[in-house]
């Protein structure tokens, strides 16, 4: 997916989110927003914003001399939910559909983004979890493709989103490979956030060798690429990876909630849906 | 009141959104856009957000070729407006407090808002006038004041309230100057907007002779700073007026509704609150 001119005011008010987590000097903050304006005229409306965002909090790090500012919120973030992971997963044994039961957790879990948002109830949003509105629910042809997977990449999202990831990770029958992001950005998970999520227990973790908020496949490394292209099946978390990667040809299923009007406009849905879909992926009539 | 950081990314929300409105061409667009991120470096944050905003509709205006990208918005609007005149009359002649009661419509008019807003509904906001809450309300000292005064100056802030405003103007028992931009800028009133919302027959319209969407003082023309001194009662309207006076040392009251949470803050009120506040301004007991 493409920047839009609306992606640039969007841009600073992230910024300067982040650099008042990582500092509370305001001339940084104001320097912080000043190199930015001088990116705007190089900002190609080609990149994916989260090419874009990669720069930006590259900025940040430089200018506060903080290169993981939301380290305590993650870690936070993991904590609370792990706390909750016993009595979800309970639910998803107990549903009926255990599969879309843990596809409902884990896209709720992507609410935990500090990119587009300011304010958001985790707690709140799963007690809501299964009433939750789909804008989009490709679930035939995913749980298809799930159940046929031996080898599957789950390209994650947010620190404690990986969490909730872990519930349907569960469900798979599959060796599953959980990819994070090379180092912090925003409140990404690393190899570091998901071992403390647990998530070595159930996956095998590596990092995509790419520091943006997404997967910029070229600047990936070549082992991610390899698995990217021969995984049987690649689900890929929240928006940062679906703008990054909803160019691609390749099979893959889209996991998230959409939290700004412009990915909501993309995607053809009212902002605030759940999305489940799956791009260049056929359902098999069996 | 100074510019703060969380108006940058606010400045090119609202460029954007004027420039779609002036033109269809997402180049001009962009250029806009990168015009403003030049200008960020320069920015001083001891200048009030009009001050910066007058900069970034002049170059708008520019890059566009339209110096009035809202003049068809504004016509609109103040025609809507003049449907519901006879009927709000109505209703404030008919109330307990008619001075109180205009003064609501005059500030629910303030929504009308193309600033710090993308959409809004002037009819629904005005059968909730009555019910809208004051997070200030210096209603005891302004009417002490209006009633003393026999040479009032209001400022007006958007096309289309200044028909709402008329109802307030028709309370005072008072020779009335009605200030208004000197150029178009985003849908602010002009001396030809105030004509067709026939202000002219309510109040002498004056222009500030100040471009910018709000009154920097030492951009007025001499003519209205010698009425800015001389009035017994100086009335303004909307944010663009507070952000631009609220430092004056003259006694003088603002009547607006809250659109921004920067400006809320700065008011120590939630943001949606109507404010009608006095400043410099004693109430004498009689």
């Amino acid at each position: 997916m493409n920047s839009y001119l609306d992606c640039i005011p969007c841009f600073f008010s992230q910024a300067l989110r982040a650099a008042r987590i990582a500092t509370n000097d305001e001339a940084t903050h104001k320097r912080i927003l000043d190199r930015i304006a001088q990116m705007v005229k190089i900002i190609s409306l080609e990149d994916s914003p989260p090419k874009v965002a990669g720069m930006i909090y590259r900025i940040i790090a430089e200018e506060t001399n903080n290169p993981d500012p939301y380290k305590h919120i993650k870690r936070d973030f993991t904590r609370r939910a792990l706390d909750l992971l016993p009595s979800l997963r309970k639910q998803v044994l107990s549903s009926d559909e255990p599969m879309m039961t843990a596809i409902r957790y884990a896209i709720t879990g992507n609410i935990i983004d500090f990119g587009p948002t300011e304010s958001f109830n985790m707690e709140k949003a799963l007690d809501n979890a299964l009433l939750m509105k789909f804008g989009i629910c490709d679930y035939e042809t995913f749980r298809e493709h799930a159940l046929r997977s031996k080898k599957t990449l789950y390209i994650g999202d947010n620190a404690g989103e990986t969490v909730f990831d872990r519930l349907l990770i569960e469900q798979l029958d599959s060796d599953v490979t959980y990819a994070v992001r090379n180092n912090p950005v925003i409140n990404d998970a690393t190899i570091e956030d998901a071992r403390e999520a647990g998530l070595d227990e159930a996956a095998t973790i590596m990092s995509s060798g790419c520091d943006a908020p997404g997967i910029i496949l070229e600047e990936c490394s070549r082992d991610f690429r390899d698995e990217f292209e021969s995984a049987d099946l690649v689900i890929a978390k929240g928006q940062g990876n679906y703008e990054s990667l909803s160019d691609v040809t390749r099979p893959m299923f889209f996991l998230l909630k959409a939290k700004c009007a412009i990915i909501a406009r993309d995607l053809g849905i009212t902002n605030g849906d759940i999305v489940l879909k799956g791009i260049n992926a056929q359902q098999r009539m069996v």
